[in-house]
């Protein structure tokens, strides 16, 4: 056992702060005050990249920052899970950072889906522009008139038609699709209805100007349009694309999804915890800064409880997912589904309570929009259900270790 | 001892949920998509009542439900503070409830401060259009650069000059102050330095449109400006009023205060406590309607332990509520400190806790505007801020109980 | 609503604090003393009572605070539930207290049950000397073998044999088993397995000296025998009791248990609510006797914060108790049943909680048989277990809760 | 970064496993009624050593299982911190199994101060017989009379006299004192009041039959006297030892102390983790085994979602604790401040919740002594004090975090 983070990673984390430091955080407040005079309103049409992200998202790729997710050493840094984990968490303490390094969900997901199980031609088509950060991409899986809790709930439809398929259903939460750059969907539904539950399911790939396509609105998530990305609601009603869109194959949805999901929930995961460390930060700052009843406010009462507890929750998070990173790394996706789904329960309830007491003691400033407190608390909030409800992570959790038993049992 | 609402509570409570059932919940949802259509956005000056308010304003005063919270038989219903909570609280099950029955924070609070402490002059120019509802009024007292959870700290000015009063410095917080109706602001400064910490305050009466005074933004609480009312930032620069305009006289702010804050704090708890009612409902109402795993997902796991927790929750909370209510009608505010501090620090809490399940069980619909969960969810939030954070009041609820002992020990 | 005690319920626990202060705290480290001088073994046959109780409770007899439980005006004091309530609670700060009162469970409710359930002779033979407080009894309900939780599982028979009845099965958690005065059971068996699952049950008065039945052992609770109370297992060996014995009918066990569990639950809880004011006070006090880093332990760190929440906890418990209380007297058992499982999932863990915070204060003296504590603990940590556990009382509670809003749906 | 326990520590814990499997859970319950039947009373003179212990211990040294905690290849088997803790984890899921391999506190401890400390005629005395497991040793440092918490509050006195030193003062939870075996005490006490706070006190070894030193009581640990070892309370008046006996110099106990405690807080935590983990065993094989309601009780209710807490909590606890493993390895004890008081306050929370949960579900049988959940839950207990009490910690984790800052600021 060995708790020191690798040279390689070591070395890109050292480059990665300094580029935060020098690049990212002195602009900080422009881009969120910017990005809230253009888009803080529901018209998503008309939403607007805050004007300084294209260029350091090309300071990012010139420094070398850039798709350091992706494990291959030609099209990404060729780091593995465990190596980029460190570097996901030093992204997430500013909200749109991972954008400039092109490190971004749903992108990044979306992006291993045609790296791994894309052909030629589709890598070629969206890859490859996914991967300059010249377009963006959605993943289009909840839907509205089912719980989606349970996936196999999926009611929207990939029907053959000739060299064609021909999808119709509603999906929502698609995340990123009022982006002004957003092109393509990866769709998924039911292609295989008479198949065994997980093998009744396919993804497709969409462009969003496709006939038929039509998107609806964007939704709030904890009373926010998170502009320019959005969550979208969209309608497809007979939309046509050729059979070349389909991923891997018919009835392979959930095959994919599973690979997708692995490393897609560390990234969400190191990411919270980036954001939780800046919420303590900004709470021990804060603190040292304000006086009341004549001592700084950190002084007060159990606010030094809460900073040790703070403090406590975050260490035993990374641990967390730093052990499931390598499990994957080492033993692949399957052997790691309980510790996947422990992070996935764990790490966003861990930073709704810690950016809870950092607003706590920012007072009425801590709701605000002028500190990104309230923004991760309701980030957070999201992320318990985003890619599956602490309920259900909790529920594989307890069925594998459960599993040991009845096995001994039968 | 008696837990059963007098029959005067009881026929109040009757009419006012025959009139919600009736008038307002038919209308929520198109009131909640307007307001979301005419004023998500932070250009204040444009924000516009939602048509259906002013109507239903009406109708709530032809039906005799109209300033049911004043404890004056004229000018209100003659209503005592427990007789009030409950029909509070079957006001807080909607967002916008209060307002139609000329019931909602901040205008109540300064309706008190007037009929209690305002004179003949003060009372005719503002208390009774505020009774009629034709206007609407601001508090303001938190300021940016000190913590306000210590509100001796507060350091706007306020300086006798001849006839008049000149005021100075920055009020944030002042929830009301984007309303178009809003006109005048009871405003809270330093008036007497030289005064022991209680006795440095006054309260005055200033005019929205008093020269010198500027709006200066609306601030997003938890990512939403809370429109048509909005959290103003505001600045007075040498603003000048007329010496009537003080309220009972220098150096008094925290004797109204302390009288204004008891009532007030009943009654955000109540509606508190029919927020969280009104979550549980929906929780349940969701839980039954969808299926997951093969089973109404209210079955699944943990969730019934929630909804017992929930129901436990409010029950405890209410009980606590009731007891203070009665406290303060019976023994006065003074008698009532620990009481009352309490409820501030429980039912914020639970409300913040029942609608993250009821959020939960909801999935995204959850952290949507499709439902009033991530508004009260939010509302909860800030109200662990709002009139003093929880961590002060928990602070006056130990200084009351130490200090039995202390008595003792010395 | 009032939520003063009235002054009946006033002047009696005017007079039980008085005794208590002369006449129980003075011999309260005594009798603990004596008791574990006596008594911490598990050789139980050996068991005695310490001393001083005896003659305490002859004080307490003359005093007229002497089954203050039973609501009958000749054989107790004819006092409601609500009544009780606070007498209880006042009994609960001493572990030892309730007896001197012939108060203490599990005499109250098998007196309750030959109060409401028994005929005349059955009165004559157990009632009466139970009121004396000449002879102790037990409940012989939980089984070693089966699941408890599910009371319906119970597999001990109860078989006509002639006039008699003859009786077979395992019993442990028989609470009071090792007093020297015990002499009866009141023991719950399957009478009639042919019918539907609530009525399959009966209850029978078993002597303790009846051939057949074997005490095997006592058992440990939270590693304490509870001396001379003592949890016991015994075994029913083919034991024969007349059919006199059997109380109100074959098949009518659940029907009593109803009954006797409602009012039982609300003595338990208040007890445990004044074990929990004990501990706050024992808390404080210490938190003011000794200083570390230059300060009284109570005023560091988080220290005055759980005051508060100790504070605020045993409040909002006693006001949900004094509810279900009311609700009892008011509308009856039947009625009450989430109150009366709410309060029974509440006060345990609130004591639970509260004790375990002052144990912390005290340090090593806090798990030490030096205060109280340790022993409210343990009591506490029983009692979530004892008269159903806070699972299967949250599912009642959750159980009451959907059934309002499936009536709806069908 | 590398998760994986390294080929030596792998090799151990294969051997370890095997030696448990064989010898020790098959004795466990034997064992445990034994010292239950011989031990369970307050007359500790007269405790004896389970028959079974003495043979184990010489088949556990025979197989090379001994002294496993101490860093030294010769005396002991040489393993890192690190590499030893997996082994403990393994260690502490049967209560008594510690002793069977010489790794059970005190002992180890005193051990590792008489190895880094001490001088050769000390080791000679009392190293060699303590490794051989010929004898047992006492810590005396907590003191009645003052919040030892702040263990500078420290009073006994060590003053010398010619070649000799002078001990008086009361020690209390002196763990240990009532075994049969032990024979010497390594006693703290004030020896050069003039100092500043952290160079007042020394170490001194006092045999236990010393004139002046006399054992007063044995005290309840959370209501048992975890006999045979007991944790004492004595008193030495005048005691005499001579000079030699003092470790390292006057005013050193808290530089020595500082070393000790380091490692002792990883093992403790780490055969608390081991008892976790038996906990969740047992809960689960328990929740398969027993039926209510018609289901096996693992699947009601909420039971589920406790296994996934247990399983995360007790992972997220084993990671930390390897973390500071590793730290104090790698870095030293001083350089692991946060991570020692971090797992100091986790582990035995987790503990203490787990083996609640695990209670619960067994019903009665679960704080019965029939399984080891009950001790296990009153040792979770007992440790959040000893060693420091959680909030000690807390402070300790919140200053270092805080002092981050205050550097910054200055």
């Amino acid at each position: 056992m060995d708790f020191q983070p690798n040279a390689r990673c070591q070395a890109y984390l050292t480059k990665l702060k300094q580029f935060m430091q020098q690049h990212v955080y002195p602009l900080e407040q422009q881009v969120t005050e910017e990005n809230h005079r253009l888009n803080h309103h529901g018209n998503w049409q008309d939403w607007k990249v805050p004007s300084p992200i294209p260029s350091l998202k090309q300071k990012a790729r010139q420094a070398g920052l850039w798709n350091l997710f992706l494990p291959d050493d030609k099209l990404g840094q060729g780091l593995t899970c465990l190596e980029y984990a460190p570097l996901a968490e030093e992204m997430g303490r500013v909200l749109f950072a991972p954008e400039i390094f092109n490190c971004n969900a749903p992108d990044t997901g979306n992006m291993e889906v045609l790296y791994h199980f894309g052909n030629e031609q589709q890598k070629q088509a969206w890859l490859t522009p996914l991967l300059n950060g010249e377009i963006r991409s959605v993943f289009a899986m909840t839907e509205p008139d089912v719980a989606s809790s349970d996936a196999t709930n999926m009611q929207a439809t990939i029907v053959e038609k000739g060299d064609n398929l021909v999808l119709n259903g509603t999906k929502w939460w698609t995340t990123g699709l009022g982006h002004p750059g957003a092109k393509v969907a990866i769709f998924m539904g039911l292609s295989n209805p008479e198949n065994e539950k997980h093998a009744r399911h396919a993804m497709v790939l969409v462009p969003l100007d496709s006939k038929g396509l039509e998107i609806k609105r964007m939704l709030t998530a904890s009373q926010d349009y998170d502009a320019p990305y959005g969550h979208g609601e969209m309608q497809l009603t007979d939309v046509v694309v050729p059979k070349a869109n389909l991923i891997m194959g018919m009835g392979k949805g959930f095959a994919i999804a599973q690979g997708r999901l692995g490393p897609g929930r560390i990234h969400h995961c190191m990411r919270a915890i980036g954001a939780a460390e800046r919420c303590l930060e900004l709470m021990i700052k804060r603190g040292f800064a304000r006086e009341a009843f004549g001592k700084p406010i950190i002084k007060l009462g159990g606010n030094q409880e809460r900073v040790a507890k703070a403090r406590i929750a975050i260490d035993q998070a990374r641990l967390l997912t730093l052990n499931a990173a390598w499990k994957i790394d080492t033993y692949g996706v399957k052997q790691a589904m309980t510790e996947i789904s422990a992070i996935k329960v764990v790490v966003p309830n861990v930073l709704q309570e810690v950016s809870d007491m950092a607003i706590q003691l920012h007072g009425g400033a801590g709701v605000s929009a002028d500190f990104p407190l309230a923004a991760f608390h309701a980030a957070a909030r999201v992320l318990r259900l985003a890619d599956g409800p602490d309920e259900v992570h909790m529920g594989m959790v307890s069925r594998l270790e459960l599993a040991k038993y009845q096995k001994g049992i039968q």
